[in-house]
């Protein structure tokens, strides 16, 4: 089983379903990204902040040479970290990243975050988090036009097929799209029941950006994380109302909140280590639910966020940053 | 009485009360303004989407005449309107304005929202709007950077002392800070105690932005639209916390929904066409809450904003602004 796929404004097929590399241990990526494609995954997306994307090219690249799937049938993303935001920093360090996955070219190249931070030397150290030295948080220069014009470089040399955009909120799209030459194909933003950002999806909808939600089991995706707001949060798993969605289609409640994004044409990138939940995770596709049982999901809603880069990140709150989600 | 006044980025000292022009009547805005001078108001917070800046400056022109004050005793504020955000069309309206109010310059002219419209020439519709034609939403081609520059380059000419912006969120700010040669001197905003907004009041306080608040009593200033959000929400004068802290100090809820921001540093435009109320809502820094006082109000947020465009506005629901709040 592969994955439904959607069509980008960029004229490219995208996976509505795919595997992400976010939290995915260094010594189990490899592995974790081979077992998916042969599970039917063949979209992965991945960061240079998440740190293992040598570790994913490894997998991937096992995957071609035993002739499972081709580099053509795969969708890979990743992200272009705060730490280059600055015009002159992005091709290099998004050649870099493609050397680490062992490709020469992303399907689909994101601004993680909307946070320009001071440049770090990748000799340094790679990747570089939040701070400038470990500690400091040290904000860079670069506006989003710089960065975005960059990016857009990217796609005339061949570097992304797709460039897209994170965490950024309406305005500062609506900003972008004054001066964007590419508008961006997708937007990541955290997405579940308990958020689900109604707005935020329809303006993307409104102007053909594809929404790709993160953490679509909310709380769940950061437990592991050992954060208290999500500790104190009821599970999604365990929601009344999910788990009586989920009875009624025999599905499990993993697959009925993935398909509640799905079916509204929300793209999703769940990650497991288990490889029957790899499975389920990917028929998401293959069951529809009502109209009410949607809207019963919806209404969850309680614009509770989680990834606040002062809650996700063990640094100290810092100035720059607060207020801006 | 006069109100006390705070220190600006931009090394001008601005009053922390003013009065607010939204919604005051054409055929009686001019004795307003007069008598809210008479009454001790030195600050006037208007703009060119409330169509009525020839009366003001009609009112502001009688107390001058009369010598009850002088130009430079008064803080005047406009705003520049979203059909107007094109580099060459900033300075030509913000020309116009002074002259519908009869001065030469504005002590803070504001970027009233952050959503370029096309531009609509003054002499067929004013004010323009939401619409270019009386009926369509036609997004303008201004970048925030080109607009702001084109603000930056009326303090250089003397037409304003101190420029700011309006209804940003905190990303868009933070993008802005990256190209800004003029910080934005104030930040207003829809601020209450069910719309408190500490993350961006804090981030605004981090970089040296003074928050403006606008519709400090919540729902009630949104009635005089027939807004029916505004009608189904309890108003806060009859708030019980309010209430007994208004109570505790003899003062109104009015008056202590305004000094609950003006203790927080948060500037107020409040309007009444009560003579009686204007004295009161100009005495809101005179006592002091206690910070149990000031939390139990704070802890009434509830995230409802009623100034979404959306609302506000009787045109129909435009994709082009929807979600960016």
């Amino acid at each position: 089983m592969t994955s439904p796929t959607v069509k980008l404004n960029s004229g490219h097929q995208m996976p509505l379903v795919g595997f992400g590399l976010w939290k995915v241990n260094n010594d189990t990526c490899a592995d974790q990204v081979y077992n998916a494609i042969k599970s039917g995954y063949r979209l992965f997306d991945g960061a240079c902040d998440y740190g293992n994307e040598q570790e994913s090219g490894q997998g991937v690249a096992r995957a071609i040479k035993e002739g499972i799937v081709k580099r053509e049938d795969l969708f890979l993303v990743s992200k272009l970290w705060n730490s280059f935001h600055d015009g002159d920093k992005v091709e290099p360090i998004c050649k870099k990243q493609l050397d680490d996955w062992g490709i020469d070219y992303f399907d689909l190249y994101i601004v993680h975050f909307p946070i320009a931070l001071k440049y770090v030397d990748p000799k340094e150290r790679y990747p570089p988090g939040f701070t400038y030295d470990g500690e400091n948080i040290v904000p860079g220069k670069a506006s989003i036009q710089e960065t975005w014009t960059a990016m857009e470089g990217l796609v005339d040399k061949g570097l992304a097929k797709s460039i897209g955009i994170s965490n950024f909120n309406g305005q500062l799209i609506l900003d972008l799209l004054r001066y964007a030459k590419i508008v961006p194909a997708t937007l990541q933003i955290e997405h579940h029941p308990y958020l689900t950002q109604e707005g935020l999806v329809k303006f993307a909808k409104d102007h053909d950006i594809i929404v790709t939600a993160y953490s679509s089991f909310g709380p769940q995706s950061f437990l592991e994380l050992d954060m208290q707001q999500a500790k104190d949060t009821p599970l999604l798993f365990d929601n009344p109302t999910v788990k009586s969605i989920a009875d009624k289609h025999s599905k499990t409640p993993a697959q009925t909140l993935l398909r509640w994004a799905t079916q509204r044409g929300i793209a999703v990138i769940p990650k497991s280590n288990n490889q029957g939940r790899l499975a389920q995770n990917l028929d998401v596709t293959s069951f529809d639910l009502s109209t009410s049982e949607l809207d019963e999901i919806s209404g969850l809603n309680k614009n509770l966020r989680f990834n606040d880069p002062l809650n996700v990140s063990s640094i100290n709150p810092c100035p720059h940053m607060r207020g801006i989600d």
